[in-house]
Order: C-alpha cells, then sequence, then structure tokens
C-alpha cells in the first residue's frame, strides 16, 4: 500500500515525491460534496465532521486539495445546517482558496449547486471563475495525491470524463426476487467506481441541467449523468488503495492511524552540547531513533529564534521534536523551542510532540520544582496543540547499563511520538 | 455499526447477549481457508499471519469458531511451509477442535482439501465425522458472530448452500476494451458477496469433485460452484459490517483498534479498604470511571485466590484491573492479584493490564525503593502477557483539588487501559 503521508501535506514525505509536476493545461477547480449524514456510521455526527487526532475528517480532505497549486478554487457542498460549521472549520484551520456552498437534498443534487456557483452568483459569494475541468471528490476520502489527481483532470480533458477505479474486494451478485443468489460477476469484468472524477466542466453542468428527477434523487453516479445526458463515455483510471470512503467506525480508526503514522515519521533532536553527559545521550539517542524514524535534523546549537536550519525543519512540517536539556532540573531549552513552536503557528493542522529530556540519577529526588513546572507548562501549551511530554534518562556511565537505558528510551519515544495522546502530555518517563 | 465484542469472547458483551441460542438441529463443523499470500498487503507477512495486539489475526477468527458451541470441527487450510506455524499457534493460544491441514496452489483448491479432510483419512490426521452442514469463512474476518454463522447454516439446511451479503461501498462499473466506461450497475440490484457461507456438506463436496480445472485456478466464489455443479441456488442472507475481510494495511489497523475497544470495555477495581484515605480514593475513582467503562466488580475485600467473586471476574473474561494499595509504598494487593492471574493464565488470549495505584505526598521523595521495584516486577509480568503500570494519586484532603485529580486519573487509567501499549509497562504516572 502506497504511503500516506504524502496526502497530508507536500513536505512530509518530501523524498518520495518526483519533484515538482506539472500542471496540466487548463484551468481546473474542485468540487467536494460533504452532504451526506452518516448513516452508516449508526448516527450521530456525520463522517465528515467526525474527528481525526483533533481535527474534523472534511479538513484533511480540503488540504489535500488544497496543497495541489494548480487547483483555483474548491468548493465544499454541506447540508444547510451544518454551513456556519464548515465555515468555522475553514477558518480555524487557515484553509485558503476554500467556498462554503449549501446543498440539496441528495447527492446529485448538492453536486449540482456545487457546480452553480461557477455559473450563478448568489448572495453569500461572488462568481467564481467558471474553469474548463472540474475534480468531483468525495469529502470523506482524505488520502488523494496530486498524482491521481492530474490524471484524472488530464484524461477528463481527452475524454470529457474521467474516474478513479480499483478492483473489486468481494465478489458481486445478483439476487432473484425471493433473495437466492441468480448469478455472481466475474471479478475481472468489473471494477469499483471510486473518486477523484473530474469532467470537462461544460460537459457535467449540462448533464446536470437535463437530469431527471429520479436520477437527482436515486442516482449516485456522475460518470452514469455523463454517459446517460451527454454521450461522454468516461475514461477509466486504475487509482491506488489510499482512495477508500471512509464510511464506517472501523474506517475512522483505520484513517486516524495513517494519519499518525503520516506524522510520525520524523522527527528533530534539539541537542545542545555544553554539557559532556547530555551531550553523550543525545548522541547515543540519535543513534537508536535513527532505527525507528528519520531523523531529520540533530542540531547541536543553541535554539534560537534567528537559527535558520529550524525554521527550515518546520517548514518542512516536522511535528515532532527531542530536546535534551543540558541542565537536569531547567527547561531552558524547552521553552525557547516551545517559544518558536508558538510564534511559528506550527501545531495549527497537527499536534506538535515535544519531549524534553533530563538527566538524572535515579535514586535521588525525582519531582524536583523544574520537574513540577514541566507538568504545569504542559497544560498550558496543551491548550495550543502542543504535548509535551517529560523524559528523565537515569544515566549512569557504565557503557552496557547505558546502551540499554537508550534503547529502552528508543522505544519509549518512538512509542510517544506515535501514539501522541493529548492525555498523557505533562506526564514523566523515565528510561 | 454492532458492536465487534461478541465476535471476542462469549462473555465479554455478557449484557447485550439475547440469552443462550439454541444450536440449529444438523451437525455442523467449518473450514477457514488461511492460504492466501498477502500480495495486497505489499508482500511480507500474509495478513492472516499479521499480529493484532500480540497474536496472529488468524487466532482470532479461529476463536470466533471456537465459542460456538454447536461447530463440531474447525479446519484451517493453510499453505504447506505454514502448516508448522499454524499448528504452533494452535498449541500457544490453546485452540480447541482446530485441525491444521494444508492446502492447494488456489483458494479453491485449498478448500477442497479442507473438505476432504472429513471423507478421506491422511497420514497426519484421522478421519473427522463428515457433517452436515460445512461453513465456510475466511482466516482474515476475525469478527464473525454467533447470529450470522446460525442464519446462514439454517438456510443452508433448507436450501442447500447460504452466504452472507453486504450491500455495496461503491458503485461497480464495466469498463470497454478500451478502458473506458462501458455502462454502471443499478447499486440497488447487486450486492456484494461476503463470508460465512454454508452447504450442505454433500452439495459443495460434490460440486468441488466436477469442478473444471479453469473454476479451481481461476474461481473464488464457493456459492459459483454450488450454482454451476450442484444447480443449488444459495440464499442470501444480510450480515452485519463486522464480516469485512483484512485486506489492506488499513484493515490491520481497524481491526486493532476494535479489539482494542472490545476488551477495555470493561475494568475491575480493587479496592482494600483498612486505610481510609486509599478507601476514599478508590471510590472516588470508581465513582469517575463508571463514565469511561463498565466497572463490573468493585471488591473491597482482600484479593486471595479464595475470592470466588474475582474468579468469577476472570471467567467474565475481564482483562484490566485497577489496585488500590493501601500501603503507599507496598506492592501487597498488586502481589496477590498478580499471582491469580498468572495462576488462572488470564492473559493466554488478551494482554491483561494491571494500574497499582499508590497515595503519596508529590513533595516527597518519589521513586522509593517500592516504585523502583513496581518497574522491575512489570518487567517480570510483561514476559507472561501481563501489562502492569504503575500510578500515583497526589492526595489532599482538600476536595476541589481531590476530584480534579480523580478526574484526572479516570482519563489516564482509561487512556492506558485503552492503549494496552507494552512499551510503556512499568512507567509510572501521576495525577
Amino acid at each position: 500500500m502506497a504511503s500516506p503521508a504524502t496526502g497530508l501535506g507536500e513536505g512530509l514525505n518530501s523524498e518520495a515525491e518526483p519533484g515538482p509536476r506539472p500542471a496540466p493545461p487548463v484551468s481546473v477547480a474542485a468540487v467536494l460534496p460533504a452532504g451526506g449524514s452518516g448513516e452508516r456510521m449508526g448516527g450521530g455526527t456525520p463522517k465528515q465532521f467526525c474527528d481525526l487526532s483533533g481535527r474534523p475528517l472534511v479538513s484533511y480532505t480540503v488540504q489535500a486539495m488544497e496543497r495541489v497549486s494548480w487547483i483555483s478554487d474548491i468548493i465544499v457542498v454541506v447540508s444547510q445546517e451544518n454551513v456556519e460549521k464548515m465555515k468555522y472549520i475553514i477558518n480555524k484551520f487557515g484553509h485558503k482558496k476554500t467556498t462554503v456552498v449549501e446543498g440539496g437534498m441528495t447527492r446529485h443534487r448538492s453536486i449540482f449547486n456545487g457546480l452553480d456557483i461557477f455559473v450563478k452568483s448568489n448572495n453569500s459569494s461572488q462568481l467564481l471563475k467558471k474553469p474548463e475541468v472540474i475534480i468531483i471528490h468525495d469529502a470523506v476520502r482524505p488520502f488523494v495525491e496530486e498524482d491521481i489527481l492530474f490524471k484524472v483532470v488530464m484524461a477528463a480533458k481527452e475524454h470529457g470524463a474521467a474516474g478513479a477505479i480499483r478492483p473489486l474486494v468481494s465478489t458481486v451478485i445478483a439476487s432473484s426476487a425471493d433473495g437466492c443468489l441468480d448469478h455472481s460477476l466475474d471479478r475481472a469484468k468489473y471494477r469499483a467506481s471510486e473518486m477523484p472524477q473530474a469532467f470537462l466542466f461544460d460537459i457535467i453542468h449540462q448533464a446536470y441541467q437535463q437530469c431527471s428527477d429520479y436520477d437527482f434523487d436515486y442516482g449516485t453516479e456522475c460518470l452514469h449523468l455523463a454517459l446517460k445526458y451527454s454521450k461522454t463515455n468516461a475514461k477509466l483510471i486504475e487509482g491506488p488503495p489510499d482512495l477508500w470512503k471512509v464510511t464506517y467506525k472501523r474506517d475512522l480508526y483505520a484513517a486516524d492511524s495513517l494519519i499518525k503514522d503520516a506524522i510520525s515519521q520524523q522527527l528533530c533532536i534539539i541537542n545542545n552540547n555544553i554539557n559532556e553527559d547530555a551531550s553523550q545521550v543525545g548522541f547515543l539517542l540519535h543513534g537508536t531513533l535513527k532505527n525507528h524514524v528519520k531523523v531529520i535534523k540533530s542540531t547541536s546549537t543553541s535554539v534560537s529564534e534567528n537559527d535558520n536550519h529550524l525554521q527550515n525543519i518546520l517548514l518542512e512540517q516536522c511535528y515532532n521534536f527531542v530536546c535534551i536539556n543540558d541542565d537536569p532540573n531547567g527547561l531552558q531549552e524547552t521553552h525557547q523551542l516551545l517559544k518558536i513552536l508558538e510564534n511559528r503557528n506550527a501545531s495549527v493542522l497537527y499536534s506538535v510532540v515535544l519531549i524534553s529530556v533530563h538527566l538524572a540519577i535515579l535514586e535521588n529526588t525525582f519531582l524536583s520544582s523544574a520537574m513540577q513546572s514541566l507538568t504545569k507548562l504542559a497544560k498550558e501549551v496543551k491548550k495550543k496543540n502542543i504535548l509535551l511530554y517529560g523524559f528523565i534518562v537515569d544515566y549512569r556511565k557504565d557503557n552496557l547499563k547505558l546502551q540499554e537505558t537508550i534503547d529502552l528510551a528508543g522505544s519509549l519515544i518512538t512509542a510517544l511520538i506515535r501514539d501522541r495522546n493529548p492525555v498523557f502530555a505533562g506526564q514523566i518517563l523515565v528510561a
């Protein structure tokens, strides 16, 4: 399975990116129908608004579209009662080029409303520039990549319509009137129709204008409308497995884990080596953590606002920091890093994990006043989506014992970063 | 979505159970094809052997079948190189009435081998008693419930064949030779064919005996064989969403979360109230934890091997214990409970979480010798799949402050139980 990382922000997996892609030679916008009621989740919050690591699902999908430079506008279509909620989400997470449109009673009516924004002005918003190609993508498929978007757009330009497909996971069968098997379909000849899909704007808009009430009320497949009303046979594009639709509660669990996987892949170690012991621990930790995650930076200079290197790390969307403190009872480096993270608004989209490492001899008093201030500090910064954990390394010069301690520390730090559980923020772990 | 809990052991969700179900009036056995190579997981370990909370996926599916009293035999069909591995799994997790059979090159050949064990004796095993009805179920669908098994067996008895179906999540489309949309199917008229399926033994066995090489090599659908070779139109039964097949990495994440949900639903508080403060904390904790999980027992008697109530709790498959220790520096109650858990082999199928709670004034020395022995003890019992965590309650008589502490403790304990992360075993959390 392809890594979901790139779907979560260009920089997250920059090594894997094949360099900047060309933009398609057409103007492109996107419509995200997000009006579903979430029946299949067993009622409650519609799935597009369900929380995933502190952010509603729909925000991840908007983000996946937003980062594609050649998509000019993103239209999110929500039911009337969710218009304000959606506007709040766009504002809170700083989504650009995104417009909220009120949907209709069914999926097709909602998509039609989304398209209409480009041809009819309405009270709440100006007329947007009509694109040559329009992408239609579900708000509940957050892991869409630029690559498949590019492919469907190019195919739509050539064929008028295009859609992503996947192999069938289960055999599809037809039943007879009495609920018995009539026949089963040959899996090799059929495909599951997924999203994204793309259309020449006029083709799909014209199809919707001619669409019967029956199609509006009971249909779900845009490719079908393009075929029926615009005589356009869509080009089918094999998509990656990540395109799957968040449908059941288990899909939310899966999406949450994939997001956590993606943002826990790299970390930055701040190792300010005035103190020789602390420096050694930082060096050893680096060696161990390399086996678990990509260590993108190990600074050995003092943390400061003017540290260009650190600023670049933040630009590369690193969300995990291990800060080795020189002073076993002090939090100076941790404080400085927190200040930079806060100034940069580094934790708007994802929580930032900061592990403050201190050397100590465990027989001594443990919860010193410094440790108590860490707990207090953690409570403060948690409000800003920064998860601060304390970490004591039981430092002894015995090399064998030290390596064992460092190995344990590596596992614990990796687990803290992977789980990023806000409940444990302010706790002090010991290795 | 139905809770997966009941799929994980009868006792887990006993309140929700509609009382003992009748057994179907036929003899029943089950064949679990488990020969897949796991291509869709991106190579590596085949998915049926992937680890889920410390146990291979296939073991959960065997367990789901095993707990159904009226299934007499479970045949797990694995590829030749996994026969020993599967036998080891059956032995390690104490699965009863389960036989390993070597599979063939394809799914259908493997199922046929599984059926043959009832009619041909072979070197490695005795002839098993041929059942009237045979269930066929995928090893990678661990959340199967007795209810749907009962329904397909009853329908198979009446119709000769039966299978679980689900609504289609995506539209199914047929493509033309040039990779364009030919037509889309009306989602209302088709269903996804899932597992379990059940057959009168002779009907499916006869179908396999007549099966062409093409069907053996390229087919996947047993219902199709019953129709083609035995002229039997299977009865289709609407199944619950939990029947889904673990196919991609994301499905493993989802399954892992559902398993953790199921085993974190109830806990037992051991509150040995000689010390008045400890007793109060135990009482308040009970009040808070009730909001998160089902507290099935709060014992206030001393923990002992002869405590019938505690033995019953273990029988009810409770995997989570909070032990309030009387002595802030002692682990007496924790030790006693550990002894009982070990004697009962309580952690064979799932890890057991034990949270050892101690009252302390935080200004005092923290990592007392008792706390160090907890860390050491945790390392010992972790080998036996028992996850021991230390927990300090910063006890002050100020009521307002105490309630805040208790609320935090409730959230932390709930998170420890839900995450059951072995890496954090031996850590000491503070509220």
